[in-house]
């Protein structure tokens, strides 16, 4: 049995610079026809120089592979004429409030002051994509963040806004209420609640921002997903760390999951029946939801058994060790 | 600037077995007159003979100190005889339900069974323990167990029952419906919350079962164990794991206070300029619940810096390495 994927996209990913790049950027570029790089470096891509050298050591760390990175730009305020001449190189700008997770310190500390820029990228349709967590108690930072989403959607109506890896069933619903407002979800968080991350045994490999909820934020998670909600996208937020900076005594948030995502989606997809869905959701959505036109990729997967590595360079991926029913064919 | 403390009481420690009790009893004993000895080994305590054997070993590994053990048995459906035999060597007798912490799967998985040897232990007053959480998720365990409790203090009103290890403000709140339902809270759950253990970086070595909860319940806690409230005694719940197994990929659940708990609740009672109601907290609550007389022991302490060790043996300590502002007189 086998199934195909047309120029799979992962909406949300972490290549990271330099010997880790080298590493992770081959695997994405493995099953990927593409991908909406971060932007969190130290220092943070904040210049369409920087972005442009970043995308050449992407494109270097792809090698041969067919991958089109959709580069970004780290948040901060730009005048008009940075955002004119970034506007044909971004897929969109990244805003992460300072603080909230890995590499976010030079982020937006007070949002009203990120709105002129906001009104320029609305006027020249560049769209916004947003960690939206607030400095509040852990389980409740992306709900208390979904005012400010509200409160960007009403002033910049024509804004395009992606809310990144959205945890809730309350962020969820909110896309019913705002035209442009739109959302990636993770492979992870279709998988695992806290109680995978500290129920059991503490498992500091499933440990990421924003947290894994409750098990009726996955479900309602997974229902959207399996029907491909026309407003939701796949982005793995794939984020490798090594492995002495997860196993340790204040491990680093980030679940590596790109070498795998799209065989465990087919699995995922399959064991619910909908394995109809997958293509939108993860390349038609985006598609549409953008205007992109990636690269044409066939992705071709065959139902047989692969065991995840333990790890791949010095990174630990999710479902090491264990068995998926899909592979990748030829693999 | 000194402080003393008449015969503080520990009721709820983990001793373990072998090298790791001749590394913790000493450091318990260097500040308690007396412990609550948990039975969760393996295979667990659950016959006088092994119980009466525990209990030499305990008063080895302490050595010369003056320290109590008030032994516990683990609960299974002991015979009227074993209890009759049972009663005057234990201080009580510790209930979890199967599967839920550390070395339980011993434990009961059908309440109602337990019921008959409930039945005896109410007739001879010996105190039921509990280890009070559902197989729920994680963060609704306690409260979710909560009904147990209000089933228990219900059929048997004249049990003494203790919630071990209290972590919600719904705990607390049913203290307030039963008078012979008491609890125990550790230091840290009075000092942390989740965000403490997966907010920022991920720390093991705060990860525990229950897992801390929300801020308003650590603020309930705080201010019950401040103002010593009257159903409530100061249980460490220190457990010690071996550093390989909190520092790794799946890591045991335990914090590790036993050494520093005295020093640093003297610290927090004074901070909230409540050092009047510790004694009452450490010790006092205790001797009048359990009907205790615990051995005479003093301790001094004094406004003296004192940077907690990086280590105890192979054990790592709550504040590893943080400066308190008391220690002990001497030390």
């Amino acid at each position: 049995m086998t199934f195909e994927l047309q120029s799979p996209l992962d909406m949300h990913i972490h290549l990271r610079e330099g010997a880790m790049l080298k590493t992770v950027a081959p695997l994405s570029a493995g099953t990927f026809a593409g991908g909406v790089v971060m932007p969190n470096l130290v220092p943070p891509v904040d210049s369409l120089a920087r972005l442009q050298a970043y995308r050449e050591e992407v494109l270097a760390g792809v090698g041969d592979a067919v991958f089109e990175p959709y580069m970004t730009l780290f948040f901060r305020n730009y005048t008009r004429e940075e955002l004119e001449a970034a506007r044909d190189h971004v897929i969109g700008i990244k805003l992460y409030p300072a603080g909230v997770t890995t590499n976010s310190e030079a982020g937006v500390a007070v949002l009203e002051e990120a709105e002129p820029t906001m009104a320029i990228m609305e006027e020249l349709s560049i769209p916004l994509l947003v960690h939206g967590e607030s400095g509040g108690f852990v389980m409740d930072r992306e709900h208390e963040f979904l005012s400010v989403y509200e409160h960007i959607a009403t002033r910049f109506p024509q804004l395009t806004i992606i809310m990144e890896h959205i945890t809730t069933a309350s962020a969820l619903a909110l896309l019913d209420r705002f035209e442009k407002l739109h959302a990636t979800v993770t492979l992870h968080h279709l998988l695992v609640t806290l109680d995978d991350v500290a129920g059991g045994l503490l498992d500091p490999h499933l440990f990421c921002k924003p947290i894994p909820k409750r098990p009726e934020d996955r479900s309602a998670l997974l229902a959207a997903a399996l029907a491909a909600h026309p407003r939701l996208m796949f982005g793995s937020d794939s984020a490798p760390h090594p492995v002495d900076q997860k196993e340790c005594c204040g491990c680093a948030a980030g679940v590596f999951t790109a070498p795998i995502a799209v065989q465990v989606l087919v699995e995922l997809f399959e064991a619910h029946d909908r394995l109809d869905r997958l293509q939108d959701f993860i390349s038609g959505n985006a598609q549409r939801i953008y205007g992109l036109h990636p690269p044409e990729k066939t992705v071709l997967l065959e139902k047989a058994d692969f065991t995840v590595p333990a790890r791949y360079g010095d990174v630990v991926p999710i479902k090491a060790g264990q068995t998926l029913s899909w592979s990748l064919s030829g693999s």
